[in-house]
């Protein structure tokens, strides 16, 4: 069998097994996710013997330490993703959700209701745990699935795959809601990604190179993320003391994540006072700081900041200063270089906080809040299967709501158009 | 400058102005499109000079008399045009509408609001009209708009284009909001559709060759539909003369559109009485019925339907007529066959209706009313920029809301993540 007509044939299992899935209860669906946990903890010790191959694979093939680390499914990797499973089944179900309904002069009653999108397929790399997490959110939110890991952790994802495939028949389901695609075939992802009669969604999880390669190869739609390049804002009115807790907690708790601080612009007003403050607490943090030519005057020592600062990404103890003359300065500069990932106004003022809020159109716009919180469990969406930072479907962090879409739902009494 | 530079400036000013109409209030919005009726209404016979160039050139090149009337911009078409754009007017504005907003534990209050796409382009065909309903749409919701009709209509488009670009520039905004293309190079098109740097969403209106032709060569998110398979199924419970009220209505009322019924699915226990009752009724309005073998049993004279019929789009008085055994039979074959625009259940019976909107994930579900009115005006969306079949962004028609997104805005005091 091809490699494509063996990924057609596995999405059109897919497809059918969606159907089925799309229309269980969420007890049937809760009790399904807390079987698969339960079956992952019984079934620790295969799963550490199937992840011994792929780490002794990448040790031969000299992998770096904490790429190792990442593809290990130690004991304690195998409770998270077990406790992963039942914290998904203790979310709200948003399949059958009817967002609003309204009466027409005829008398027909409109509706929207939630349904699933159908089927998934995520492609990621590296953590094996992203195999039960991301199949989690799917099931829950009664999509199949279809997951494709990386390479370098076949044998891992694959027995994963088997014991939650075990669980859902199990429990008298077609196993395949969920398919994990163990070829080592390397076209297995390009022949997926061209089945939109199948697939409904691909969401990509992984560097940058894997998920330009899967938009630019996929006929399907694709929700992704690019990069993080974060900005706050100090207005003249800021309590300066707010501004450098919350600058800190951005640029500094974890620095290697898309929802840390990249850039700081600072009012001119506040320059004076703030940027000495900032710089010093910057500095006893570790944090490195690239100016532009008037906060070097201010601060002497800064790294004068290049053209390439203002759109970077550091992931690092890196931070791009800038002083700008007012609020439209400031806006001028988020347009330019953001990714439409997270901006934040540190401010007391009550009309400029509503300008911010008004006028920045990212996927997350804070005021008075550490842009850390800028994740589907920090704000409140239970979990997270990814970020969107293109405003189609979904913009910003994603749970369980953004696999679903709705339809329209008409009850009548045998209205007629006339 | 090559097509390629010109569409990409283009499309920069259009990105540029967008950032100004995002955020223009809902009295100025308004008061623009007023502007631009009362306009259209001023220059008719400048419209009409230009018009008559197009229709002599349709002539010449023997264009059919159908053809040339759906290019005709008679007084009734630019009056309709003007009356257009004041309904968008008096439609509430979905911008800025703040969907849901909750605490979290450390005090952050989380929201989301709506804002616009940003840019969005419009493809299509033919009647010029589309021109001035697609701009006051897009205008409406806050987006910028570029808009590409056929070459058929290039002198038309041009004018409608420039008439409503006066009417912005008096109100003091960027003409750029909307431009129209009217270079006569065909790449035009491919290359605008390359540009998902500066447009966020592309909606093809017209034939199923421009839509796929769209759709092929896109980077940019594409929301469309190719074709409404529309089904009705009359359950054993039903009402059989609301049922030939509702199911005469479907096909016979206007039969060339994409929600008129196509399938006719009839439960085999109503088949007996209802069959022969329909049969009569559509004989009466001229629909020619292809049935499957049972329905040929019990209705002499109906021709036979082959497998060609089960996903036929007729757009035409012909009806596709099938006995199934019960619910199961009737969903497996709409599973199979829909293109999940509109698909009804004709039933008196609660659970029967209960599990038709429960299992049947097309766009549109419908108990007991005419699949008609699956429309964005009948639904009560207020005016329809298109119809959607893939489920995500949108799925069914789609209104004003449809042309914007949600970002999360975040309310703080100074929290920051521990």
């Amino acid at each position: 069998m091809s490699i494509a007509t063996e990924m057609l044939t596995l999405a059109t299992e897919a497809r059918d097994a969606s159907r089925v899935i799309a229309t269980l209860s969420s007890a049937v669906k809760n009790e399904l996710l807390l079987k698969m946990a339960e079956r992952l903890e019984l079934n620790a010790a295969n799963l550490q013997q199937a992840n011994q191959l792929d780490l002794q694979a990448g040790r031969d093939k000299g992998m770096a330490t904490a790429m190792l680390d990442r593809l290990e499914l130690s004991d304690s990797v195998i409770s998270s993703m077990a406790g992963g499973l039942r914290e998904v089944a203790a979310l709200p179900d948003p399949v059958g959700e009817v967002t609003g309904m309204w009466v027409r002069p005829n008398g027909i009653r409109v509706g929207r209701q939630r349904i699933p999108l159908g089927v998934i397929g995520i492609i990621y790399e590296s953590r094996p745990n992203v195999t039960a997490d991301a199949a989690a959110l799917c099931l829950k939110s009664g999509n199949a699935v279809i997951l494709r890991g990386g390479s370098e952790a076949i044998n891992s994802n694959r027995a994963i795959g088997e014991v939650l495939q075990q669980a859902i028949a199990d429990q008298g389901l077609p196993a395949a809601v969920l398919q994990v695609v163990t070829t080592s075939d390397r076209s297995a992802v390009t022949e997926l990604l061209k089945l939109e009669g199948q697939i409904d969604l691909i969401i990509p999880r992984g560097g940058e190179g894997l998920i330009r390669f899967v938009s630019e190869n996929s006929r399907i739609p694709v929700i992704k993320h690019y990069k993080g390049v974060c900005h706050t804002y100090v207005d003249a009115a800021a309590d300066f003391e707010m501004a450098e807790r919350i600058c800190l907690n951005e640029k500094a708790q974890r620095p290697g994540v898309c929802n840390a601080l990249e850039t700081l612009l600072v009012h001119r007003d506040a320059a004076a006072v703030f940027l000495p403050q900032i710089a010093k607490a910057m500095a006893r943090a570790g944090v490195e700081l690239r100016g532009c030519e008037r906060c070097c005057q201010l601060v002497p020592g800064m790294t004068p900041a290049t053209e390439a600062d203002w759109p970077a990404e550091y992931l690092d103890l890196i931070l791009a200063v800038k002083i700008v003359d007012d609020f439209d300065a400031a806006r001028e500069h988020i347009n330019r270089y953001c990714s439409l990932h997270t901006e934040t106004i540190v401010t007391r003022d009550y009309a400029t906080a509503q300008r911010f809020l008004r006028e920045i159109n990212s996927s997350v716009v804070m005021v008075n809040a550490s842009s850390r919180f800028s994740d589907g469990g920090q704000l409140g969406l239970g979990a997270e299967i990814g970020i969107s930072t293109s405003k189609l479907h979904s913009f910003g962090p994603m749970g369980l709501e953004d696999l679903t879409t709705r339809k329209f739902i008409v009850l009548g009494d045998g209205q007629i158009r006339e």
